[in-house]
């Protein structure tokens, strides 16, 4: 081999995501480099990279020459979870197709809360010519949770429609027309504010567990909405499932929009289902487009041997 | 009376246009003029202006001394229709306000069919987790018929969500990163390049019924929503509403939004409401703020006092 491998560590039998097929766009956004599978028989030792989606904990610990891991996905949380993963740079995917889809959908969540969805459709159904009172889009609040790429850039597309945005990160983001609050101190006030609540935060052990019954019973109450809306596209795993489902009954919340959960696929047996105030999508917000992708990680490659650094890799003490 | 009266002729009971709040709305915005309604025993000849919506036909022609008339609401097809109205200017409702409430609609119902909300609300109704292909905006033409203020706006957003966008309209339009067309003649062209149609035309003479078979079997077939898709925020009356449920029924048209009715409320028995590819609104994709209109009234009045121009004055030969 002339280059150093690319290996794809790729457990899925999802149609979008069988190994066979990301082998054959990797082999075209790579050019003459190797590109291998598992199963293949490939030498270890001539693995310099590794693409990968849910791989097998220490399956990358067989790799002694890897240069860096490209994760497949924005969210690296399981990736993170692997105590065994080699100690090389871990680069996220992103990418301005898987950006473009986040915000395609957290703007179309937004606008049907904001439109009453829910009940021009329950109307619908009664054959009922019932139209409410509408308010404006100034009206609304919407904060943001998570203002990395993706938050800022729904944040950009609301603040065109009219809505009042603000957001909440970790630590302190400037982004112009939207005020901002950071860190564990300001988000009461943060909450307290916010209408629609937005979650695109990353799943590390500081956010596990995050939207729960206190962060959720603090959020504006007799808004333009009645009772404030929660929206989550980050990780399931930032769901406190049983606090959700309790604030929708009693009523601190007004209804939800989710698209990821703590268990995926949703057990059936989950109250999420059939609850007439959630709107639930089976974690497709932002499926990034798989040929963009292969591309993305050909070029951080090429980057890397000419010398370059790689972009948007993972601090591994922050956890994304 | 010091100044010329406004005359307010609201035929509505609806709460939100309920003739005496639009009284107490207009004293506000007008200051020292007199604001009557028709049962206040009004003298005719101290009427100068009058704001409108929904008189009935020939309120209007008791007012000899009228130097314009003001419509509450956007859409000017019904004053048209009515013979005796005065030949004076009338004006029609444009304001920020009610133009980002339409973008709101038209943006929301973009997304929902693009985002495959109707297969997703379906899915969930079942408890099943079948995440579908999602193609990016990139694959999907929406076209705009009625490039006006409205259509423009909305157009504007749709591009900053990375959906191809072109418009068509009467005459020629220029807007930027939007391909036009216009006329009868490119007609065709248009439609046939059009996954979702966007319909804000007004209703003239000309526009009566023109959503009907044989424009929607023109729309583009085999693009990645499968069959095309119809938005309508216009006017009822420009729907072929048996044309609309036929080409529904026999796949022209893969779904379709409608705000809008020949008759409306809705009737009853209209096959519309419990149509499973119909997502339907009570007429109120745009319903304006009440005080901005009346502010927007009392604006015109001054300006037209001081010498200058009424603007939005509806051009009684094209109809809009």
């Amino acid at each position: 081999m002339t280059k150093g491998a690319l290996a794809l560590l790729i457990n899925s039998t999802s149609q979008n995501w069988l190994p066979c097929r990301w082998k054959g766009r990797f082999e075209a956004a790579c050019s003459d480099r190797p590109v291998v599978l598992p199963d293949e028989g490939l030498d270890p030792a001539e693995v310099q990279y590794a693409a990968v989606w849910k791989p097998l904990p220490g399956a990358l610990s067989a790799f002694k020459n890897l240069r860096a891991i490209f994760s497949l996905a924005a969210g690296v949380d399981a990736l993170m979870a692997d105590r065994s993963l080699p100690d090389v740079p871990l680069v996220r995917a992103v990418i301005p197709d898987l950006t473009a889809r986040m915000t395609e959908y957290v703007t179309l969540h937004v606008l049907m809360h904001h439109r009453q969805e829910i009940y021009l459709r329950q109307s619908q159904r009664e054959k009922a010519w019932q139209p409410k009172y509408q308010w404006p889009a100034s009206a609304v609040t919407v904060g943001i949770m998570g203002l990395g790429t993706l938050g800022a850039d729904a944040a950009n597309i609301l603040l065109r429609l009219g809505f009042r945005v603000i957001g909440w990160s970790r630590s302190p983001r400037s982004i112009t027309g939207i005020e901002t609050f950071h860190g564990t101190a300001q988000m009461g006030a943060f909450l307290r504010r916010t209408d629609i609540l937005v979650c695109l935060l990353p799943l590390t052990t500081e956010t596990q567990g995050i939207l729960n019954r206190d962060v959720l019973a603090s959020l504006k109450r007799n808004g333009p909405l009645g009772a404030p809306v929660l929206i989550n596209a980050g990780r399931g795993g930032l769901q406190n499932e049983a606090d959700i489902l309790s604030c929708l009954e009693d009523g601190t919340l007004g209804a939800a929009s989710l698209d990821v959960f703590v268990e995926e696929p949703l057990p059936s047996d989950s109250r999420f289902w059939s609850h007439p105030k959630v709107m639930l999508t089976p974690h497709n917000a932002a499926d990034g487009d798989a040929d963009e992708i292969s591309r993305y990680v050909a070029t951080q490659i090429t980057r890397l041997e000419s010398g370059g650094a790689l972009e948007n890799v993972v601090d591994r003490v922050r956890g994304y």
